[in-house]
């Protein structure tokens, strides 16, 4: 099963979106299988981090922020706005896919992983997902 | 096939597991496929590197260490000891889940790849795994 | 199905791939699964990233080259020249593996996305792509 997703805007940082992707696993009827997250994008990226503390999330944020700031003098890819090239770099530090085993029907993930779309730009559209389940 | 798999506790470092991985490989009975390794932890991760010189192995830790210190105070993530917070950050940017394609039975690794488990902790219980060949 | 790919030395930086792999995914005849790619090396990497405009490819490069440089005296492991222990770890930072789903026979690929393959290596012979589709 392939199936489109998309989420809304939510601005820039970690949004989790465990329960849409748990969602479509269960429609998908598999039992023991692997579902692959593809983001269609790249100036935002998916993670799996801590979804107990928001603590965490935050640091996770300001961390990535510091290393890959905005006023880097060595961009020459400007012409979207100083929050593009950040983006680029930003989301191929982390992922554009992810991949989650599939037991007794539910995504295996540990007992505190969330799966999280992390938006690089200030401002975007909807961001396209495409979720593989088999 | 889906199967579970607990690493022992080995200490904060890269700790090579391609051999547990490969035994799971010939059990599962697949000749032609993809492995798909995936830890159930955000506090250690995944990677695939170099198996043959250790000195390899040891600059990698201490480059990771140096990027993402235990002492910055950037962090408010702090309650379970100064070495969560890094280890969030280090497991971010490598990663939680591997694929890695069966041919002939075996994985397709390269000459020198060794699949390896990441303990960002220092001090950890064991670590668990879920592994999906197909 | 499982294919072996063999792309040409061509130097270091990112170059682009996806040619090759959308080749590969039709010679498949899957109109609806998963793409998985795997390089076969700890010196080099892939990455999915924008294709438009080669000033983000260019400032990807240098960024990468800045964090990770050549001259770090925290680097023991020498032996093979100085561009060899900042390729493990810019391969480290990037990834080995990308999946990316098939729909309606073709990768589901965004817009402006485009794969990559990462040479991190001065000098290299050709690098070893394992490719599964199912």
């Amino acid at each position: 099963m392939v199936r489109k997703l998309s989420i809304e805007a939510r601005g820039q940082g970690l949004h989790e979106i465990t329960r849409e992707i748990a969602e479509l696993v269960r429609e998908s009827g598999v039992e023991e299988g692997l579902c692959t997250v593809f983001l269609q994008h790249t100036s935002a990226s998916l993670t799996i981090q801590e979804n107990a503390d928001p603590s965490a999330k935050h640091d996770l944020e300001r961390w990535l922020a510091r290393l890959v700031p905005e006023d880097d003098p060595l961009y020459t890819h400007t012409a979207e706005g100083p929050d593009d090239m950040p983006s680029h770099i930003r989301a191929v530090l982390t992922s554009s896919a992810l991949s989650i085993p599939v037991l007794a029907g539910e995504l295996a993930l540990g007992t505190w992983q969330g799966i999280y779309l992390w938006e690089h730009r200030r401002r975007s559209g909807p961001r396209r997902l495409v979720v593989h389940v088999a």
